[in-house]
């Protein structure tokens, strides 16, 4: 380590920790930069498993996105399968077991761990969690091996598993307590559609159906009971909520908030001088209604280690609350959305009204024409958007994009309503989606003049 | 016609006029509304009839939106292949011939014509303007008959029938006298890839060459003598630039501005009191050089006849400057942008900066991931945005969409580089390519801490 530079260490290896590092190291050249991860590999996406497992992409290799020797040359000290067990603060050192490494700035990067649930037969053989590319690997390999397998919880990354084993061809349930799929996230009505699809893809669902045990044969899993049946199985994916992996922060002192997140400010930094984070392991304020949380997409997580990492090393970079714009195939179909739906808004007891159209992505009698449906969450006295949840068609991911960036700025359905568009039969209709939502929103309160 | 009611007449069928004339019944429900039409249609997508031509879509029939009935049916009277001869303002009527029909509000909807050159040959049987879809389904049949086809200029349109036809299996040559492709829209940059998959559509490109006679025997064009030399063909197809059709407006002294189209305030009010004006007819200010510009899209011309008809019929509706975003196949390749590029911007001596990347539009490892082209053209001081040119991938018209509104609102490089974006493998990228170049453009300036 350079004797006279500022000693920058970062304990984690995924999106927010690479991205903090390599940010830190461009900022401040001098400074000596060591991560920490404790597993085999940094720098690929686990994003990508469901689609490999699925067979979509054809191998993990091409999941990675950067060898370790990329981070030698650029000059930061990368420690793989070194488990950070603990944080000093008044000695500035974190624990590798029994050895110490001092720093100037820590940047805690440790991410997320999955909910386990509380329930017998938990440490059973055969029950996977999507989230280290080695495990990933491994089990890959069992999957050629087996027929059926169960999918715990619809969440976004339960129904990327679900539709990918079915799609590779193995007998798929996916087992889930709410009343649709994603219902913490998304609305009934957009969630619709990707119901049918998985179905049609094979995919076995059961809503309102809680897992109560793991039932195990020779300490392998052999079925999962639930409230409505037994369900026999030679596998389990574990998709439930994502926690933040808060364990050695919280043991030094770090302040963590509600969610279980630790607090950071708008520069990530933590409660503790001279110590950041960044990624799964933190809370953000939520731009529309002024409250922490947690569990965002890997993009955000890279996007506050470069924050955390330029302000380690002497930059001075800000975080704006988020709005959240997110997207995904779920089955064959594409869904997205910003901020809240409808279901939350209602949850969370904030005034709202809905302004909902069914469009298309192209000229209605070009090939390839797909339906999208908008739905706008407005306020109703003031108009301003507050949330949006989209399905179908093309383009989900672009029109979530420009939604969260238009409602971060305040965008009422007034300025959707006459937006201008693109219209070019093979790419774009007449009317844009977005656009006739805000006008039958306008319609519906009598505002269209 | 209803005694009592408003009297608004409409003149033409295109977007604007069916538009206005939909729009004004249903504001003002108990109104007379009359359109007049030269033309054997309305209602139909001109937009679609080279795609019909290169066989991208099967027949002309499915370019129809709606039957001439359907009109009747919601009150107005439609009058087919009647072409209005004549305003006169003092006694508030048009004229049809000899015939004479009163009206309390007027809107002229007579759209563009095709700036004709004024070259020997014009006249000549073989000349083709895509425009009248009676006219395209004949043209059609002659297809089926030839083997060679001139295209003269490399306008949008130019680019659209040249790619149709060489996908039809006509040998297709493309004359135009600029130095690129579209170079009176499009950055040479953003043209270089469609410039390429053209060629490899077989098309034949003939750029810096003008068009200096149609050659013809027996009263029907045998070929084209340009200052490059002559192209034998059979057919030409005349894309050239679309200026306002003012005639009647013209001579009934209502103003035309300098681009040749009708001028009209904010509410598509012309000159003239009681008189609107919408569509390809008029000019409209441009938002960022405020001033007046012609020749927009479909979707332009259907959102000015809603307003001119709701206020036709009493409305008090507005129409803010535009910001135009475009896009369109040209090739096989995606290309669009907003407002001005960076030959504008130089040409019109507007201070500009250009920040430039290229992304991709899903997961790196993602079948089907393409690059996407981002240039942002910025003002160097402020750093707000005041154009964008984009090229590739998938998105383009969603994302000219999104760049349209966050220009129109002020957006600057700072707001883009950080932009919270989707990240999903199968349809988006950790990085938006928008971001890509906002950043990029703020390294550039030495403006990331």
């Amino acid at each position: 380590m350079a004797k006279d530079g500022l000693r920058i260490i970062v304990i984690g290896g995924g999106a927010a920790g690479i991205s903090a590092a390599s940010t830190a190291k461009s900022v401040a050249p001098d400074a000596s930069v060591t991560l920490f991860t404790e597993f085999e590999d940094v720098a690929y996406s686990p994003c990508g498993i469901p689609f490999v497992h699925g067979r979509e992409i054809p191998d993990f290799r091409s999941l990675f996105l950067q060898t370790p020797e990329h981070y030698a040359e650029i000059g930061i000290d990368l420690r793989l399968q070194t488990k950070v067990t603990g944080i000093n603060i008044e000695r500035r050192t974190v624990s590798v077991g029994s050895q110490e490494f001092g720093w100037d700035r820590l940047i805690i990067a440790t991410g997320f761990e999955y909910d386990k649930p509380d329930i017998p037969g938990i440490d059973l053989e055969g029950l996977y969690y999507v989230k280290n590319i080695r495990r990933a690997m491994e089990f890959d390999k069992v999957l050629d091996q087996i027929k059926r397998v169960v999918v715990v919880s619809a969440t976004p990354l339960g129904i990327e598993m679900a539709g990918n084993l079915a799609h590779r061809g193995l007998e798929t349930y996916l087992v889930d307590e709410g009343p649709w799929l994603m219902s913490k996230v998304a609305d009934p009505d957009i969630m619709e559609p990707v119901h049918k699809s998985l179905e049609e893809m094979g995919v076995k669902i059961h809503l309102g159906t809680k897992v109560l045990a793991f039932k195990g044969e020779n300490g392998r899993v052999k079925a999962v009971s639930t409230t409505e049946g037994e369900i026999d199985c030679e596998l389990v994916v574990v998709a439930t909520h994502k926690v933040p992996n808060n364990r050695i922060a919280r043991e030094a002192g770090i302040k963590i908030g509600a969610t279980g997140g630790i607090v950071v400010d708008d520069h990530m930094r933590t409660s503790v001088k001279d110590v950041y984070a960044a990624g799964d392991c933190i809370e953000v304020i939520h731009g529309v209604t002024e409250i922490p949380i947690q569990g965002l997409s890997g993009s955000h997580a890279y996007s506050q280690g470069k924050v955390a990492g330029a302000n380690a090393a002497g930059g001075d970079r800000s975080y704006d609350p988020v709005f959240v714009p997110w997207g995904m195939v779920g089955g064959k179909v594409m869904i997205g959305g910003v901020s809240l739906g409808e279901t939350l808004h209602k949850a969370l007891g904030i005034p709202h009204f809905v302004a909902v159209a069914e469009g298309i992505s192209r000229a209605r009698y070009y090939p390839g024409v797909s339906k999208i449906r908008v739905k706008l969450i407005a306020d109703p006295d003031t108009l301003r958007v507050t949330g949006a949840q989209l399905v179908g068609g093309e383009g989900i991911k672009e029109r979530a994009d420009f939604l969260a960036f238009a409602i971060k700025r305040g965008a009422t359905l007034e300025d959707f309503a006459w937006m201008e568009n693109v219209y070019s039969p093979p790419i774009g209709a007449l009317m844009e989606p977005i656009a006739l939502a805000a006008q039958a929103g306008l319609s519906k309160l009598g505002k269209l003049k």
